[in-house]
């Protein structure tokens, strides 16, 4: 039994044919080249799809579902992506227009942050476990929540934005219109800002020579994690403030939850222990539940990429 | 078919018998005098429950099941209220003490935030829906969650502390250690401080008028809205940045459930229209989902202190 996931995203389009141990067996792509008429991604969607199926060696008749996660929301009453800003979506049609495009009549669709938290859920990080909540740090903060082994959509299927959680009151300007949302503090893009802005400050530290061509427009999620390794004191204070603010989140995450795993991801998900160590110790000596026996455990994502594609194969089940 | 809730408080022991409509048929209760040992206090939760039985009419012969809400966090597992710090209860076996006093073997436990939530959801301001939060002004800031028709209890059976969600980095002292907590903001307890602080600014606001002998240790949480309603300049201030406050944590919880309704209750909750009025427009201005067509309903409470018993009695459903 095989399904296909999709993963429709800003930039590129992943087509993959997923089998019932969760295992991606073939995957083909295309750049998305939005914005541009739904009808033209959708014919690209299908096109990997069946590149993907030719490349697994099997045919479109032995494919149960088609699943895709997208960013925006989604109404599955009405069958529609009713909103994707950087799709230029707006009441889209895209349950007609995939299955159009495909003959494939069981189609699901979802938010791709859900399809993540639902991949890492069902075959990665959270594997077996029934109360689950995914972190990804990219450019923004994503998030999705599994209780008792479903994804938590709400009435409107736009839940799990916790990213837009507000965790410093009248802070910094957020895209969603609030100020002081914890991903303007704990994405990679935050990050970014704040090793740049602590760079300016001081022209001593290493984190100029780790740099690519000593240009401050090359900083990335990795810059102030090696110049903490190369032990210089701006990096470490830069990595020590932005720790901080992730536990917060972490925290608020956990007393809300209280979930068996909550996995961490995306680009600074990638430092992996190196970042998680010590968040750990941060929201342990803040958490809520101190008395109670049982405590989340705090782990890093392992799907990675994979984790969108697998989850939306996941949204028939 | 009745059930026994009993709300096992600080100050009072509340033992009701619930019909099947969710209806209290009859009452007792007694002061919990904690903290002392377990063993009295389960004696007089015992006696409370054959109190109002008998002021029912009926016998325990036809009790399903007794459901306790309790401060602190139950293991369900263990059969312990693990901690409650306003009971003394350090690992109490709270499961065995109750079965062996009124010889039911039926006995459920819960915490009692988590209580009041599955109150409303089923019988009051959540009845026929299945995903729902309940937010209360008291003394703290507590909620309840209600997933799928489900308490979402954690792996620990210590989730839904919202209260206990940072809003403001680096803020206010909470009593669970973190700094800027939203019950810090939000509780009726943080609504007094406020009104005192503007109070002892402001020689001249109403406010002064207002409360008793003009004593501003009897400052209550209604004063602020009272001022406010005369016309108050200071009062007003002091009831506007409460609502923001309000606003906030209400949108984190949007963004993050989505729920078909959140229900407001406690102390303060109990201006209604008053504060959910301006609180509905300000959080329509924040949350994340505004493209799609269902929003989350935010309505008043119905129950208002008998939503821990009813929620209790239904711990077994």
């Amino acid at each position: 039994m095989y399904r296909i996931g999709v993963d429709l995203g800003g930039t590129n389009i992943v087509s993959a044919v997923v089998d019932e141990n969760h295992k991606i067996i073939a995957k083909a792509s295309t750049p998305t080249l939005a914005p541009r008429p739904a009808e033209e991604i959708f014919d690209d969607i299908a096109k990997t799809i069946k590149e993907a199926v030719s490349k697994a060696g099997i045919t479109m008749s032995v494919i149960e579902s088609i699943g895709v996660g997208t960013p925006g929301s989604v109404n599955k009453e009405k069958e529609l992506i009713e909103f994707a800003n950087n799709l230029g979506f707006d009441n889209t049609p895209a349950y007609k227009l995939l299955r159009e495009r495909t003959g494939c009549n069981n189609v699901y669709f979802d938010n791709d942050a859900n399809c993540a938290a639902l991949g890492e859920a069902v075959a990665g990080a959270g594997k077996g476990v029934k109360n689950f909540v995914a972190v990804t740090l990219g450019t923004g903060v994503g998030s999705g929540i599994i209780v008792d082994g479903k994804l938590v959509t709400g009435v409107n299927y736009t839940a799990g934005e916790m990213g837009h959680m507000v965790i410093v009151w009248n802070g910094e300007q957020c895209t969603c219109g609030r100020r002081g949302c914890w991903e303007r503090y704990s994405s990679a893009t935050a990050l970014i800002q704040q090793t740049r802005d602590a760079m300016v400050i001081d022209p001593f530290t290493k984190m100029w020579d780790i740099v690519e061509d000593g240009d401050i427009r090359k900083v990335n999620g990795k810059t102030a994690f090696d110049g903490m390794r190369a032990g210089d004191a701006t990096a470490t204070k830069v990595v020590e403030k932005y720790m901080g603010y992730l536990a917060c989140g972490l925290v608020n995450i956990i007393n809300t939850f209280q979930p068996e795993i909550l996995c961490v991801g995306g680009g600074v998900g990638n430092e992996k222990e190196n970042l998680l160590g010590p968040v750990r110790k941060l929201v342990k000596a803040q958490t809520y539940s101190i008395h109670a026996e049982k405590q989340t455990k705090i782990v890093p994502a392992e799907l990675g990429n994979d984790a969108g594609v697998i989850g939306a194969a996941l949204l028939d089940s």
